[in-house]
């Protein structure tokens, strides 16, 4: 089982969380992917869960836990794709599995059966994610859980605009090495753009071409590159491109074809 | 098992403790519940174990070490309740745990045939508590340890104060989204101001009434409610009220019964 | 099977390198010991290996990835010594494995069916270092990975110096409390200074000789001492000497036997 949540790491929650789980099923192997989420940041927990989920075995229960809406009308869900579970909020944390190719079938969680009594009002993860999620490592069939459902919240992404030879993206995170991750896929604009000469603006900086690798960049000299996630990276050898460019997520970079 | 710590996330303290713990029990299932604790603050480790032991199965063993007083006269112990069992220094970590209902069973850890030898003065963490734990963890009898002792230390815990129609309580912690959670429990005050309009005010701060969920408040406004750890927390909805109100651990509120 | 990298615990990466072990061995149980080493601090990396491995038990594999080479001509490698393996780039995070007493064997890593496909450029980690460290945790033969190797890379590691009754040494990290972790070991330099009556001097400070634990220091009061690592330490009792006395890694010290 993997865990995604916003929950941080200085408190009981995820402790908590994770008991949960193992009062279930003992020998539950649980995975903390990330607890550090910004807070109430749905797109950074459903950037996580796409570039993790798939090199689990099959069979693991996903759980993603960014709840702000805890306790209002938000559906708690179960999603299965490709031999994976898939347990959280229907607020928009599952987009990116959605819009994976393949197949999904998905069940509202009613059976209060399986859930913590008294249910707490504003930490669904322990109260009633975490049991849930318990029975399904343990083989459950999700549909004991509740009634199909379809209409899964989709969070918005931020799409690139292709015009004549430019194409406009925007920067959606840094990483902790300070890597800028940008809303340009390999998978549709790497047949465009990867091995012809272009140039990448933004506000006060320009790079050109394309690298393979942060090794191959100069010492502190911003390259781009295509990252592990698939996506389009603005990155500085041994260095911090957020910090050497003083660029923030939602800047616009302009790549053009020459 | 679980472990509280504060050893951090940066050093080889927590990796070099779990491996301790391993290297008696390879199977051991060790689950991190932080080891993020400020430093030697005793009061939040008894905090967040008393959040999170119950929620694991019994027969769990919770290794809680914040140990300022390391290699001192402080006694190592081992406590047992409700089916669980507790190691670490006897400085106060085990204040809420031995004042939470049912009895307690205590040991003094004097064998020092389980410890690491040597046995360093700085890191009973690796040294004592980690194979003492993992021993445990094999069904070890606590007996077996060391002499059974009784006068554990009981750090001093903030008590609200009852007067007239005003319930004074105070500020004990702020957790990672920014909530402030304060002493005053649903358990002992819930049935007194649940349902009753009152006013809660601060320093320079006033909410009105209490709510049930975080998304019951309008974005970036202050509420109150009675959080998952069954404490009064003052909250914003998307936000937190840690900096919404400027507001710090220790500070003092007033419930005012209209 | 342990990880040490510095892929932070904000991002996917430590979460999809655990999942590429997993899918090799469902049954692993993957240690963290810290995904927080200083993006690209080989040094410290090596430090944390140092100081945890020995405390897991023989069998254990070992995975350390700080690589700002991933990508380029650096060799991926399986070290073997005193029972354990260790696997990662050969950029000198295993220095101190390599110069711990015993006889250490080595291979590089050159066989392309163990790895992920396609092998992405940029992250190593959970393309090739996380699967070949699935196989050996089940029991495969490092031969089985590529041919033998030798002439490991090995990081400067500043020695200290003895002049007359003068050691000269520096503050090579600090921890997560602000102890000041110096080059000074008890192994090579016990023998010379313990019990014996010194000053330990640095730029606007000076410490009179060394005391056994933390807690015998007065509070507040800069105390030196040796640590957990075997390494002399300077520290605040219930208080951070980094924030004290002000001091950064790589600063000087000197101490004179009296």
């Amino acid at each position: 089982m993997t865990l995604i949540t916003d929950f941080g790491l200085r408190d009981e929650y995820a402790g908590a969380m994770k008991g949960a789980i193992l009062k279930v099923n003992p020998r539950c192997l649980v995975i903390d992917v990330t607890h550090q989420i910004e807070p109430q940041n749905v797109l950074r927990a459903a950037f996580v869960l796409k570039n993790t989920y798939s090199y689990y075995p099959p069979g693991t229960v996903h759980v993603a836990v960014v709840d702000p809406g805890v306790g209002t009308r938000r559906r708690p869900v179960i999603l299965q794709k490709s031999g994976h579970f898939f347990v959280g909020p229907d607020n928009g944390v599952f987009t990116l599995v959605l819009s994976a190719s393949g197949k999904t079938e998905g069940y509202e969680i009613t059976r209060r059966e399986f859930f913590l009594s008294p249910l707490s009002e504003t930490f669904h993860g322990r109260d009633l994610f975490a049991p849930v999620a318990g029975h399904l490592s343990l083989g459950q069939d999700p549909k004991r859980f509740g009634r199909r459902a379809a209409g899964f919240v989709r969070a918005e992404w931020p799409q690139p605009q292709l015009k004549g030879e430019k194409l406009l993206g925007r920067i959606l995170f840094a990483d902790s090495f300070g890597n800028l991750i940008t809303n340009i896929s390999r998978q549709e604009y790497g047949p465009l753009i990867a091995g012809r000469p272009l140039r990448i603006k933004g506000k006060g900086w320009g790079i050109d071409g394309l690298h393979r690798t942060y090794g191959q960049g100069k010492d502190r000299k911003a390259v781009a590159l295509f990252g592990s996630s698939g996506l389009l990276e603005i990155a500085v050898n041994r260095g911090s491109a957020k910090k050497a460019l003083g660029l923030k997520p939602g800047e616009r970079l302009i790549i053009t074809l020459l």
